[in-house]
This record gives structure tokens, C-alpha cells and sequence, in this order.
């Protein structure tokens, strides 16, 4: 049903660079990424009534305020516009934003552009969800087939899929829905950790971790890896040693290594009996990804990739080569929501699994509505499913995700659970938030450059 | 031989937000980009001795203040360093830039960033051609085997091509070199245009251009197509007619169509015997470029693109795909001459043809010099190979180039031929420039926005 329009003219898109100082902990440093602090580019759209949505894209620091920028330079597509004509003709909007004339050259549809995009994005659907006093997982499960496709572009994916098609996809899985939103707010969606095996961790914290996360009922734990053969050898081992032949080992060695030497590495490490390999490569190179899958599948292993995965004409790509046996979509990269649906879809129709990217900040709470959509209204299936689950920068959020039982537990509250606590952006907005000013006022990070004071 | 490092440190890089009013003239408009003002971050890099470097990226309007902030914030990778130290170990440097563990996340190696990356190393490799006192193609094709590719980064493409087989390649060209760079003095290399068939133009003013660029010695022509198929057959039978059958057409659709409706609205062209389409589809879908490719190939239909390629590693895919026929090297996307000369490399070895992408703002003044070097060291030939020539921009240059009898003459100047006339920043950078000034006083354009307003 469309929202009525009263009140709900868009008159302002405020956005912010708000980082948080995770590298003075040492925790989610991986091959390439030794010293991120986990950041965003937050977006808040308001409209004419007052209603707000809120939405952020994912960064490692240094960088975002060239998101933020961006958003800015977007804004001209938004201000002045309805939100309920927004949701009423949303792909025609979701073209408009990703490929207006002169900005498309700057991307299109990748990089800086695109997380600008997403952010933009998770902030518009956020505020329908408000509207329509729902969590996001349930507006999407409660739409019709044709109202949830009439959000999707397809161009350049009608070879993999079409929008009748697509229909009829959603159609097929009507029947049990409702049964199976009771199972989600009855039992959650499985996790899995990331947790265990960051980079340099000693054996006893490796030990220590496992413990803990077993006896908090996990069941998957995931290993950085890439840096060391040796390292990354006698970490695994670690791992496995403490988890037992029944639990389950993944590894990720976030880009790497080269393709021949991804298939190496990972035949030295095949022993461990680890059941994916994630980011080996570049993640730009699908034929690389499937000659790594293939490589692998020998041994029990399947290539996991989606994170850094551009757009949606990528991840068709990973789908149609077998580059991609688990496809990681991420709730920040690409184009929001609209796109996200278009690779859920595609992956549907070719029969990958999907187990979303999460960690960061904010990635976990959007995910869990992402996949908790998946399973009552398209899959209808969490076989050798999982979410990510990092604990980490949750506490800053009004509605943060909450693992039970190795879990995600249906989120409630109307919205895309994207909204920090107040006080945040005082305190973490970069650079002139108050904890900001005061670390760098202690020598803990040096001042901020003169592009980062854009901000 | 190494520089000497006396007065080489780097002490300043300026960039600048330059654009060129085209969109009043109507000229460049395409399928999708329909109002483009011919633009370019443009950036200038000077040593403590006062020697300096100018590099750009070519940008279509709009956005390019958020390319002026991205090379704002990777000052810092440069500033301070010393220019000598940096070509001395080229590849380490461009490894540095592309991929800063924090900054990384907003790429990598595509996009904003990577278009930011492209205009610092431009100046970078200016700046060295000038203190060679060489143009940048001789600086190139005087260099040892060993000396070039220890610019390149091969991480990724080692599948491909190993940092040994390239050195082979070059090493196995050198004999003739001398006598191919006095053919390259003498005649020049073969251009083609692309300014009889902009989508729009009338029958008349399509003969009316084919006739002007016959007599100045053209034998390839390309036509836009994309919009409307009976305009497109209009247009290019305009053309047909008018070269006869013994001249060469080309069409290019930038990237309006998905795959399937390529492949058809090209069966439809097929009696107008283009031999090339170009962009066909979205500029990341390999495998949807190599199935076009293969259903065109009994039409004698090629398929060529790489002006919106993000990087080495999607270039490496097309090429290995079979998904490129002409391989459209831009001298402004990719992260510089490093990762060009990766491409041109690659695709030497897989014997596909380099004919780059020229036009826009200073990129026909650039690619002239790497398919020089590549005719004097590396393929060795210039069959069926042609520079895209538009006579646009030019005026604006110390060095232009020079196309006489439809081919390049030889840039003799020390650099890269990327300098701007004095007057050039003062009158048209954005937007604070005086044509600008005038030009949104007078009401001809709208003021610049919020984002517009950080240069």
C-alpha cells in the first residue's frame, strides 16, 4: 500500500565521519588491513514531518571523509523529493542516484561512489521501515512479490534474471512463510565467529578464545590467514585442536595472495579440513576466484567471497563461473538494500549459499534483517547458513544486534537497527568530537590532515 | 641510470577542479552520458629544485571536487619523498599509494581512488620524462628490460604474465627498436575519429562530416549507437554510404545495453559491417562481454572496450576471456603509465590488440606516447591498431598533439604533454575561475552546491 505523501517531502541529508580508535587494541587487523579503526559515513535524512532514517557505510579510517563529501555532492538527487514517491518507483530512483549523467565517470557503480550510495540508501530504507512501524526484515517479508522486485534495476543482470522471474521466485515461497517468521522470532538465525584467530594471536589467546566461544554454543569459527604459512599453520592447528573434528573451521586471507599461490597455501592447509577459503584474491578477478574453486574442490574446500564484490554485475559474474560457492554480501558496499535484493535473487536462482559479511560498525545489526528476509520469504532455508558475528562496536547503537546461543535474535524495532545512541556523534564525529580531540590532543593519533578537515 | 636525488625531494602537489564548458555545445553526448562538461583534476607536483610534473584525470563535470579531495588526502604518501627514491623503486611506491591499509577499503583500485591515483602518478612520470629531458614515450622506449618493469606491480596477474617473461618479451623486441621509433619520426601512427556520428546529429551533418574527415585522410570512423535502433541504422548507413566499402566503421554504445539485447540490436547493424562494437554492456561484466563476443564473431563483429576498466586485474580478465577484441587502454583510469604498461604487456601475450581510448581532456595527448613506446618495444607493429582521435581540448595544452593525414606525429617535447597553457587554471577552474564566474553570473549554469564549494 503507498505511504501517504503528507509531511513526507525530504528537507534535509545531514552525514558525518564518525571513527572509532579500534587500532590502539590491535583487534581486526588482517593481511592487508594492519591497523584499522573502525569508522563510517553516516547519513540522517529527515523530512518535512520530522520522521528520520538513519544509514551508514563501513570504512578503515583514513578515506571517509571523501565518502562523506560524496554523499554531500548526492544530495542534489534527494533534497526536495517525496519519500513515499521514492518508495513508490524506488529503481527508477536507485538509477537516478547511481548513474546520474556527469557522476557516473567517477565510478560507476564502485568505490568511493558506490559506499556513498549505500549509505544514502540504508538511510531511505531505515526511515520506510519507521514509517511502516517495522522492523526492515518484516516490511520486506510482508511485501508482494511485485512491490518488493519494483525496487530492483536489472539492467545488466537479465541474463541471469529477469523480473518475472524473480516474481515467480518469491511467489513459489509463499506458502510456510508465516511459519517460518514464527521459527525466526521462536529460535534466531545461526552466527558464526571471526573472533578466534586475528593475525600474530598466540596459541594460549588462540586456545583461550575457543573456549570461550564454544561454550557460548558456537558452532564455526573463522581464521585470519596470509601473512605466514607457518603462523597461519600452527594458529589452525590451535584452532582445531580446541574445537574438535565436529566443529567447523573457516579461513580468510583477505586478498593475499595471487591465484597460484592462493591454491598452494591452501592445499598446505587442506589438512586442517577447513571448509572455506575466503578473499584469496583480488576481488576484482572472477575467473581467478573459480580457478581457485576449482583448484580446491579436490579437498573439501569452497571459495567464500563478497565483501570488497563491487556491484551487483560482479557478484553475477562470481555466481555464473563457480567462483563463489558462499556469497558474502555486505549491507554497506553496494548500492543499499535495492541491490542487495538483486544478488540475493541471483544467488537464489543459481543455488550459492548466502552467509553475509558482518563486523565492523553497524554491519551486523543491517545483516541480520537482510538474512532473516532471506529465510522467511526467498530461500526458506538456513542449511549451511550463517551470519558473521564480530563483537565488536555494537554498544553504539539504539537497537544493536543481539547474539544468544551462538543466534542472531530477531531484531524488533521499527527500522534498519542503523541508529547510534545520542552522544556518539559527539564524542566520535572525526575530528572534532570530543574523544577525537582529546586522544590527538594526547599524541595517541597525529592531527588531521588538511583533506580531512573538509569534515 | 639513477637520478641524481640533489633537489629532488618533493615539496608541494597542488590539484586543481579544471572544466570545460562542452555541455553548451552538445558535443560528446552519448547513450549515457548526455550533458558531459569535459573536465579533469589536475594536478601539479614540484621539487625542492623548483622542477615540477603536471598529471591529470579526465572527469565529465560533476564529481570531480571529490577526485580533488582524494588526491588531497594521498599528499601524504608523497610529500616529503624523494622523486629519485621513487623511480628507483617504482612498483613499491605505486603498491604504497593504491593500497594504504586504511584507505584501501574505499577502493581498491577502482573508482574515486583510483582516478586520484592516476592523476599523481601522471604527474609523477611527467615529471621524470622532464628531467630526462625526453618525451615520455623515448623515456620509456630507451629504458632496459629490467628498468620498465620494475615500475609495474604484478601482484594478481602473475596467472598471466610473470615479471620474467616480461623482460623476455621486451628483451626479444630489441632488435629493429632504432629503425621502429624512425618510422614512429617519420610517418607517425594511425588515428581514427570518432566526430561523424554523435547520437542526434542529422543526416546532412553526418555527410557533412564524413566528407571533412575523408579529405583529411581518415579511413575509420566511429558512429554512438545505444538510444534508438532506427536512428542508429539511419546514422550509420549515413556513414556507409558516404565512406564506401572499402573504409572502416565502428559503433560504440556506451554501455547502454544489457547482454542479450547487444547481441540482437548488433545482428541488426551486422549489414552495415561495423568490426567493432564498443562498450557494449556494463563496463565490469567480463563473461557478459565474452558471450557477445561470441555470438558476434560470425558477423565479424569485435568487441572492444577498457575505458571504464577499473584496473589490471579486470583488464587481465577480459583479455583472458576472449571478452576483448580491441583492448581500449585509458591513460586516466587506471593507477598511471605502471599499470598500463602491465596491460599492454598482458595483452601483448595474449595477442590481443591495444587501440586506447583517447578524447576528453588531455588523454589523446597521453596515449599517444604509450602506444608509441609499444610499436618501438613491445608489439613492434601497428597492424590493425589505431589511437581514437577528437579534436576537442587541445588548445589548452603546451604540447598538443598533432594529427596530420589522420595520424599522430611524434610529441617531441620533454614530458607527458600533460601541462596546461598559463591562463588555463585561472579562466576555467571550477569554480572559481573568471569563465565561471561569468558563465553562472550570466545564468548559463546553475551555482555551485555545498560539495562543489570545498575546492
Amino acid at each position: 500500500m503507498p505511504l501517504n505523501k503528507n509531511g513526507l517531502k525530504i528537507v534535509q541529508v545531514d552525514v558525518k565521519d564518525v571513527r572509532f580508535p579500534t587500532s590502539l587494541g590491535g583487534h581486526g587487523s588482517d593481511a592487508l588491513h594492519t591497523d584499522p579503526n573502525y569508522s563510517c559515513a553516516y547519513v540522517t535524512t529527515t523530512t518535512e514531518s520530522g520522521k528520520r532514517g538513519f544509514g551508514l557505510t563501513f570504512t578503515c579510517g583514513r578515506g571517509t571523509e571523501i565518502i562523506v563529501l560524496t554523499v554531500r555532492a548526492m544530495k542534489r538527487f534527494i533534497v526536495g523529493r517525496n519519500a513515499a514517491d521514492i518508495f513508490a518507483d524506488f529503481a527508477t530512483f536507485w538509477r537516478q542516484i547511481t548513474n546520474d549523467s556527469q557522476m557516473r565517470w567517477i565510478g560507476p557503480e564502485k568505490g568511493v561512489a558506490h559506499l556513498a550510495v549505500a549509505a544514502i540508501l540504508n538511510s531511505l530504507w531505515d526511515l520506510w521501515a519507521r514509517l511502516e512501524n517495522k522492523p526492515l526484515w518484516r516490511l520486506l517479508a510482508d511485501m508482494e512479490p511485485e512491490e518488493l522486485v519494483s525496487t530492483i534495476d536489472f539492467r545488466y543482470i537479465t541474463d541471469v534474471i529477469t523480473k518475472e522471474e524473480a516474481i515467480q521466485m518469491l511467489r513459489d515461497k509463499r506458502s510456510g512463510k508465516e511459519q517460518r517468521i514464527k521459527t525466526l522470532l521462536d529460535k534466531g538465525y545461526p552466527a558464526y565467529t571471526t573472533q578466534v584467530g586475528w593475525l600474530g594471536y598466540s596459541d594460549e589467546l588462540v586456545e583461550q578464545l575457543c573456549k570461550k566461544y564454544l561454550s557460548m554454543g558456537f558452532t564455526h569459527f573463522k581464521v585470519k590467514v596470509g601473512l605466514n604459512l607457518e603462523d597461519d599453520y600452527r594458529r589452525c592447528s590451535a584452532v582445531r585442536r580446541c574445537i574438535g573434528d565436529d566443529k567447523y573451521l573457516m579461513v580468510d586471507a583477505n586478498q593475499a595472495w595471487s591465484v597460484n599461490e592462493a591454491i598452494e597455501w591452501m592445499k598446505a592447509l587442506a589438512p586442517l579440513r577447513p571448509i572455506w577459503i575466503e578473499e584469496p584474491t583480488s576481488p576484482d578477478d572472477v575467473l581467478g576466484h573459480a580457478t581457485i574453486a576449482k583448484a580446491l574442490e579436490p579437498y573439501g574446500i569452497g571459495v567464500a567471497t563478497g565483501e570488497m564484490c563491487a556491484n551487483r554485475v560482479m557478484f553475477k559474474q562470481f555466481l555464473q563461473s563457480g567462483g563463489m560457492q558462499y556469497c558474502q554480501i555486505d549491507s554497506a558496499r553496494i548500492g543499499g538494500v535495492n541491490e542487495i535484493l538483486a544478488v540475493y535473487l541471483m544467488a537464489e536462482k543459481l543455488k550459492v549459499k548466502v552467509c553475509p559479511h558482518a563486523g565492523g560498525v553497524g554491519l551486523c545489526e543491517m545483516v541480520q534483517h537482510l538474512q532473516y528476509w532471506d529465510y522467511a520469504a526467498l530461500s526458506a532455508t538456513m542449511d549451511d547458513r550463517l551470519i558473521e558475528y564480530v563483537d565488536q562496536q555494537h554498544e553504539h547503537f539504539t537497537d544493536p544486534c543481539v547474539v544468544n546461543n551462538a543466534r542472531y535474535m530477531a531484531p524488533m524495532k521499527p527500522g534498519y537497527s542503523t541508529q547510534f545512541l545520542p552522544g556518539v556523534l559527539e564524542k566520535f564525529s572525526y575530528p572534532h568530537g570530543t574523544k577525537w580531540q582529546k586522544m590527538i590532543k594526547e599524541g595517541l593519533f597525529p592531527a588531521p590532515d588538511e583533506a580531512e578537515l573538509v569534515n
